[in-house]
């Protein structure tokens, strides 16, 4: 029998889970420092739940299951469509949304929620990407100010320095300046997202690539000149400048973005000057989520390619479940990615009692348990085999000393390897 | 839109997350001790190596999964069978046995598995019961003898000990005992499935019960009495005269047997003597699984009325997998029922910044961080309402104190509630 795991998902193995188990827990234990509360909800949802929730292509990757109680020939000319009613949570912010819908009466407001699990992406297989992975939310659901886009952004900034990422960078937009910059080059609203997919692309095609896109997209060469002098002179603005200039570039911003946009350069600038941490304004960060409706923002760090963690203000997704908008904003890390570049700090405490096979198993557990008393981890291991060569796999297994224990008694811990 | 999770599934808010949080986290720790290392596997296992596994029922209750690429109108004809080809776990024993055949070589021998994770079963909905559940369970792969069963149990019991659940019964049994126990009996093997069965109802329908039952499988009245005799002679007995009864009420019994049993009842009478725990040999436990080789146990517990946690032996189940035999056992904890029993410690340690409005988020994010410089769980609240009804909210989502910060500077703490 084929004991691969099902294409495209992978088994973890002790030494990685190791890796990820401190990961999480570290990140859990910033998280609630900042009162994020973890929830859970089920791996599966109702299939109109899923469509329609302006999760764009990954709609298209969902599992689908099986209703019960179909016969096992199916009549003549079935669709697809109904055979199915249930399927496979794509990310975790349309369950999200469905859960506070259905569980607000009990909730704090604003709703501080903590999300860790598996999603399931039926994607074409490649290296280093799973069908099945974990994300890791944090959402603050209720506050309209930007109290909440800069909680998140201290939280996420310090649960990936727990880990082990500090010097990162955090890049912060807003789609509501986009869209003020897309209306400014003078294209009709059905084409901006197009454009932003091109924007999107600049740190991979530089601005040579994004001109003869733009160019492809309608824009005439002036209006590509004056977007790409906009975006120049905009970027990396600090906090000192950020609103005036983008007023002076952007006459029709309102003011309300602009106060936003530098409530949160003031607070990130702070944060900055406090700890080992950089931020920019960055005019080219889309990010790709059709639901964003405010400020946007990702962090990167200079050990990988892509973003460590990315999120913004989703303010009308809710409301397509509820009937009414809830003000909601989220950060997402990384958690695979994460991971990854952290790998393994292997540790070396465990304890193997090696028991000769004419020792009864009594006094094998006997001995584990005296040991185990201060905490460690112990375990018993028939002798078996050459002795050099079973130390030698003890070793490769993890453990860091052994006791010898003979029919006439144990012997001295020793320890294993290290020489 | 309805917010209900999908039918049979549920929600799991902010306190009950905590409690299991807390259970599992007692658990693991536990279990670390004792030398097991978690593993992940898939949710989703492919179709042929979820059916044929020995699963009984519940490989009826599989959910199944939809192929990538199916046309949206399927062909004449095309059976159901034809369309999935991936499926949920419905347990954690049979993706263990995928994954110890797939990941061997790279595993210690003998192989401490602990998982924990969601299974899903289809089964109608009914009250406590979800078609999403956890399963916990430890396994040891590799080890042919009763160090095994004794190293299992004794980590479990101080498991659950740890969470809070103290005055354990461990009951033991054995299926090569009940296979014994059928033959001599006078019954033909195929028949014996359906006495184990009547036999493991005896807490529910009684003697009398019983013996309608086995009456109706095709026993005679003599036969049922002496069988009622051998099982009420055994029933409780110790560690002392274990095996010599044993011997004495089935003859054909192998040394083997005997030999293991009177091992493990020495064992546990000594762990009975130094924990708060009892234990007994229990005849007429069976244990549902048909994959169970050797010893069997459970674990009860005055508070509830089904076991809290079950296993056994089942040396043959891998090798199904592997083509080569893996002596195995394992014990798994019923961790829905556990929190169930347990409920919540609830902690009321969170603070609250409650800010009025025209205080600047960076100052009530200032506050908070100051706050939470001590590990903490801080957040800040906007003030909002009526002062009074705003602090029986914090109080009931669970703050225990909070700062007021006003444009002036913030308060004192003050408590909440507590009067």
């Amino acid at each position: 029998m084929d004991l691969t795991p099902a294409r495209g998902t992978r088994d973890l193995l002790p030494a990685a889970v190791a890796v990820r188990d401190h990961v999480l827990a570290t990140i859990t234990e910033v998280y609630r420092r900042y009162g994020y509360q973890r929830i859970e909800t089920p791996a599966l949802e109702n299939t109109e739940r899923l469509a329609g929730s302006q999760g764009g292509e990954n709609e298209k990757l969902i599992y689908r299951v099986l209703r019960r109680g179909l016969p096992e020939i199916l009549p003549e000319g079935t669709p697809v469509a109904e055979l199915v009613d249930l399927g496979l949570r794509y990310d975790l912010t349309v369950p999200l949304s469905r859960f506070y819908g259905h569980n607000r009466a009990a909730l704090p407001d604003p709703f501080r929620s903590f999300q860790v699990g598996p999603v399931w992406r039926a994607e074409r297989p490649q290296k280093g990407r799973y069908r099945q992975f974990y994300q890791c939310d944090i959402d603050m659901l209720g506050e309209p100010g930007v109290l909440a886009e800069i909680e998140l952004i201290e939280a996420t900034t310090e649960a990936l320095a727990a880990t082990g990422l500090s010097g990162t960078t955090v890049r912060v937009s807003d789609r509501r300046f986009l869209s003020a910059l897309a209306a400014r080059a003078g294209l009709p609203e059905p084409a901006w997202d197009g454009l932003f997919i091109t924007l999107d692309k600049l740190d991979k095609i530089g601005w040579e690539g994004v001109r003869a896109e733009l160019s492809t997209r309608g824009l005439t060469g002036g209006q590509i000149e004056q977007l790409a002098g906009t975006i120049t002179g905009l970027h990396g603005l600090g906090e000192g400048d950020l609103a005036g200039a983008l007023a002076k570039a952007l006459p029709d911003l309102s003011e309300d973005v602009l106060a936003d946009l530098q409530e949160s350069a003031g607070a990130l600038g702070e944060l900055a000057r406090e700890r080992d941490l950089k931020w920019e304004f960055d005019p080219t960060l889309v990010r790709g989520m059709g639901y964003y409706t405010g400020q946007i923002f990702e962090i990167v760090h200079p050990a990988s390619s892509g973003s460590v963690a990315g999120g913004g203000r989703y303010d009308k997704l809710i409301g397509r479940f509820l009937g009414t908008d809830v003000p909601a904003c989220g950060f997402s890390i990384g958690f695979e990615r994460i991971v990854d570049l952290l790998g393994a700090p292997a540790e070396r405490t465990a304890v193997a009692v090696l028991y000769e096979p004419e020792v009864p198993a009594a006094e094998a557990l006997r001995v584990a348990r005296r040991l185990r008393a201060d905490g460690r981890s112990v375990s018993p291991v028939r002798r078996r085999g050459k002795f050099g060569a079973q130390l030698g796999r003890l070793e490769e297994w993890g453990f860091g000393s052994l006791v010898h224990l003979r029919a006439d008694g144990a012997g001295e811990e020793r320890q294993l390897g290290g020489s």
